[in-house]
């Protein structure tokens, strides 16, 4: 690329946006069905299909603060969430859109690191970004870089995750350590001083799901973003209609976050994660789901948190044996996490 | 909604952000899908499939400035988009996700405006919104609102359009006048006071598209939007080596863009257009594309424009039969048309 900083040009359908496309998009994500430069990535149904097999499609907007952060960035962060939202309903995520809005000046460099990491990420989690748009806006209309993505992915008519599957005396099962990705943020936003203490824990949890799919008895997947386990077990509870009772001495934390919450008087449970996935499954199936997620690398932290009750609320059975409702935060504790 | 204004909690994962989703969102685009609320839609694969079909898949996110113009705004423009861009690939456009980034403090009257009017030009394309995502930035930090879609539709195995299909002594068609969103975003921006002439073409094409399948001899179609029918003219050249001749005499020109064009000296070729497609079809089928585009309300002021040539550039007969090279322009007008 010849241009050191982002113009309005490259993002105007005229020539300058052409070399864009052609020298870094095309260039970091290539494969056939992008470098055909359609308005449409054309995929053959022909290998999708199996009688009962389905779709999945879902999408995200990343418009973290900052674009680079300890474990990850907004790009390896973009291909990560989509690529997780598509696995946790069951799905082999197959092909990702993106659409970059970009700042006008935004160093070329800083757009380079974004997209390689793109590219880098997406091979790690076996996803080809097929389609893709770029805008810029002037100065001052965007933070420098917002990246959509949007996924398809392959359900297999075998599986029937989903939220209406829970049922009363089910576990709540999650892979590993809580909010490493919300500290890190935080500690970045807000200066704490922890450098090198704490890392992002965004990564692709395709392959770790891939481990989950042989066992009976598995009733919902959900990773926890923004809003944390916390939000994720709302969801759960709002969805079947029972509580999620989680017990505190449970909670797989690592002792800086730990540090950070006790100083801050934060709760773990609210805290954004990149590379967490919260399991419900049934209690006869949970052993062996904690075994599965521990035969991998992303689940060697693995913990059976708590289940599902009767009573329609979700609450925290503290470290005494008190219980307390949690409740869904009015404030996420922090803007532009993801 | 009870909020009059978009504040950060209602991008945060928590319980403003489930108001804004369950009331305004699944309110608004109702769907089975989209109500299930799981991460990602789930499309039964069934009835999209027959031997040798495609997957379309595409792309665009939309940052145009005003949010509301003469004809349009942002959520009408960000059906049609991509629903447009689906449809020039033979595509029947489907499902749609929709991701939202809204600066804090948006009048949620604006945001429920624009949001009822993605729910109406769904409707009137055919398809559905089935998965989405709300991001909320603070104030400065995006200018309003920015929307992106991703769309998936069904291309027949009996299509093949595309760009290597291109042959010289193809015809060049379009299906009306020329630059009447560029034209209009720039009157608005520039308050060149010309209100109540121009209005935006902004429309879902896949209706008048549906009566070019029966046609043999159609080699490809492309939405003409930013950097307008001269971006397509350069786009369709670059991928098929050969040459495109318009003549000016052959251009439908409203007067009010005449108008703008000789007075600020612009070339409407350069003009966006969001509901103008340009088709390359055989010189034989040329004859009965005009006519099934002017059988269709969004065809009647069609023409042939042109043919494609050996010569291997873009270029213009002008009124007195002076051929110029057509230049892709380095800058587009405007920034922020679409």
């Amino acid at each position: 690329m010849t241009s050191k900083t982002i113009s309005l040009a490259h993002g105007s359908g005229t020539s300058a946006s052409q070399t864009l496309i052609d020298e870094l998009f095309i260039s970091a994500f290539k494969n056939d069905l992008l470098a055909t430069k359609e308005d449409q990535a054309r995929i053959s149904l022909n290998h999708l299909t199996a009688d009962g097999n389905q779709l999945a499609f879902s999408t995200d907007s990343y418009v973290i603060d900052p674009l680079f952060f300890p474990g990850g960035n907004i790009g390896k962060l973009a291909i990560c969430g989509t690529v997780n939202d598509l696995a946790v309903g069951g799905a082999y995520p197959r092909y990702l859109s993106c659409g970059f809005i970009i700042e006008e000046g935004l160093s070329m460099d800083i757009l380079t690191q974004v997209v390689h990491s793109m590219a880098e990420t997406a091979k790690a989690a076996g996803v080809s970004i097929v389609t893709g748009d770029t805008k810029v806006v002037p100065r001052g209309a965007a933070d420098k870089l917002f990246i959509n993505t949007a996924g398809i992915g392959v359900i297999p008519a075998t599986l029937n995750w989903g939220m209406p599957q829970i049922q009363v005396g089910d576990k709540i099962i999650i892979n590993g350590t809580l909010g490493d990705h919300g500290a890190t943020i935080l500690n970045e936003r807000e200066q704490l001083g922890l450098m090198g203490a704490l890392s992002s824990d965004c990564t692709p949890l395709n392959g770790l799901i891939d481990q989950l799919r042989p066992i009976k008895g598995i009733r919902t997947l959900r990773d926890a973003t923004r809003g944390g386990v916390n939000a994720v077990l709302h969801e759960f509870s709002q969805a079947c209609g029972y509580g999620m009772l989680v017990e505190e001495s449970l909670l797989p934390l690592s002792s800086p976050i730990r540090g950070i919450c006790e100083l801050l008087g934060l709760d773990p449970l609210n805290f954004a994660n990149e590379g967490k996935v919260v399991i419900i499954a049934s209690e006869d199936s949970a052993p062996d789901v904690l075994d599965a997620l521990k035969s991998h690398p992303l689940g060697s932290q693995a913990a059976i948190i708590g289940s599902v009750t009767q009573n329609p609320q979700v609450y925290l059975r503290g470290l005494y044996g008190v219980d307390r409702i949690l409740d869904l935060p009015q404030h996420e504790p922090l803007p532009r996490i993801c």
